[in-house]
């Protein structure tokens, strides 16, 4: 009884691990889509949400019963709700890497607007975030979790970025807008799966520490109103 | 004991309420920040958010509990996992509100483009799904949640209209893209919270029915490759 568990808490982590690694490899291709204006790397990104969602639902489906027929107490009992969580993050990366293939998709008629380099080194850095909090969380490693936690930072900065670059573009060629905001939206959906990503890192601190840090990491943003909020 | 776990739903469900219509509200002096270009109204919002965020711990661990000492079978079981996952979207509707906040606050000190209309109207659409769609769940109301997620379709469209609208601003005028790119965004950041009442809406008519219409209800996007998907 207590290795059927095992066994299937293995399996868990296998769906995780394998939802991460479709998700990252969708990234990979939106931004092959991109770049080359070619619509083949774009179906295939259409074929793995697919295999994404169904994913989600299994994960969904194994928790349930394990928590239905196992009542687990405990590690166990936060690692399997977690599990329906993570799954619920992963399935929205894809959502995203599916919208770059739509942002993609508006701009195969129209010439590139430039060489990309910032883009796809920031879906470099997003992809590895991916990768990482999953695997921080099959491996409860805090460390690791910190580390995706803090990379978010760099992901917004290179995105603010590319933000004011094509704010250059656009000020400084009107014919040139359209363009310009179909990259600044790639930029805004990688940096959310960069998030989404971060959000996964937060949970695993929070579940192996136990603290809140859970919505308070970043929360020190500079605003006017910090001396009025009591 | 059956009485005191009834008590105890009871009161996650007014915990689920109390959290939409905190960001309900956050979502109108969101609004209000950006057409008064006023600063108190966002300040509002970020106190909110610190109530909506202390509202999701306490209604995971509320569930934690309820899932390790009372060990409930079938349809509380389904109904507390979701009350997780409701959680988690309405936190990330806030954390949207905020976003509208910090676009409202760079575009502050810039003279409004035009009278705000359309965006006011996406958000009393986005405001009204939020608190339809979390009353779908607590009532298990299957039509009402379907009625949520066919509301996003014209939330989209709206959201598509400004966007267009907006391009042609940017276009005849370089000197107003900062100002069109600001409000362009707080365009997407409504149309999320739309889609984050659309995933609760789809998870009710899942939870409800059985059927896996998440995923699936939407994904009828016009692409080239649908042939090509196997």
């Amino acid at each position: 009884m207590e290795r059927l568990f095992d066994e299937e808490l293995t399996k868990l982590k296998e769906k995780l691990v394998r939802m991460a690694a479709l998700v990252e490899d969708s990234i990979e291709l939106a931004i092959e889509a991109l770049k080359t204006q070619s619509e083949a790397p774009g179906c295939e990104v259409l074929r793995r949400e697919r295999d994404v969602n169904l994913l989600d639902i299994e994960i969904d489906e194994t928790c349930l019963r394990l928590l239905a027929l196992r009542q687990p107490m405990a590690g166990d009992l936060r690692f399997i709700t977690s599990a329906m969580k993570m799954g619920a993050e992963i399935e929205r990366m894809g959502d995203l890497a599916v919208n770059i293939v739509e942002r993609s998709e508006e701009l195969r008629t129209m010439p590139l607007l430039k060489p990309l380099i910032d883009i796809p080194r920031m879906a470099k850095m997003a992809q590895a975030m991916v990768r990482d909090s999953i695997a921080a969380f099959i491996a409860g490693d805090v460390a690791l979790a910190e580390d995706v936690v803090r990379r978010d930072e760099a992901v917004d900065s290179l995105n603010d970025q590319i933000f004011r670059e094509l704010l250059t573009y656009m000020i400084e060629d009107p014919a040139s807008i359209k363009r310009a905001v179909g990259l600044l939206l790639v930029g805004r959906h990688l940096e959310r799966i960069a998030d989404h990503a971060t959000n996964i890192g937060e949970d695993v601190i929070y579940i192996v520490k136990g603290k809140t840090v859970k919505h308070y990491l970043d929360r020190t943003r500079s605003s006017g109103c910090e001396g009025g909020l009591k």
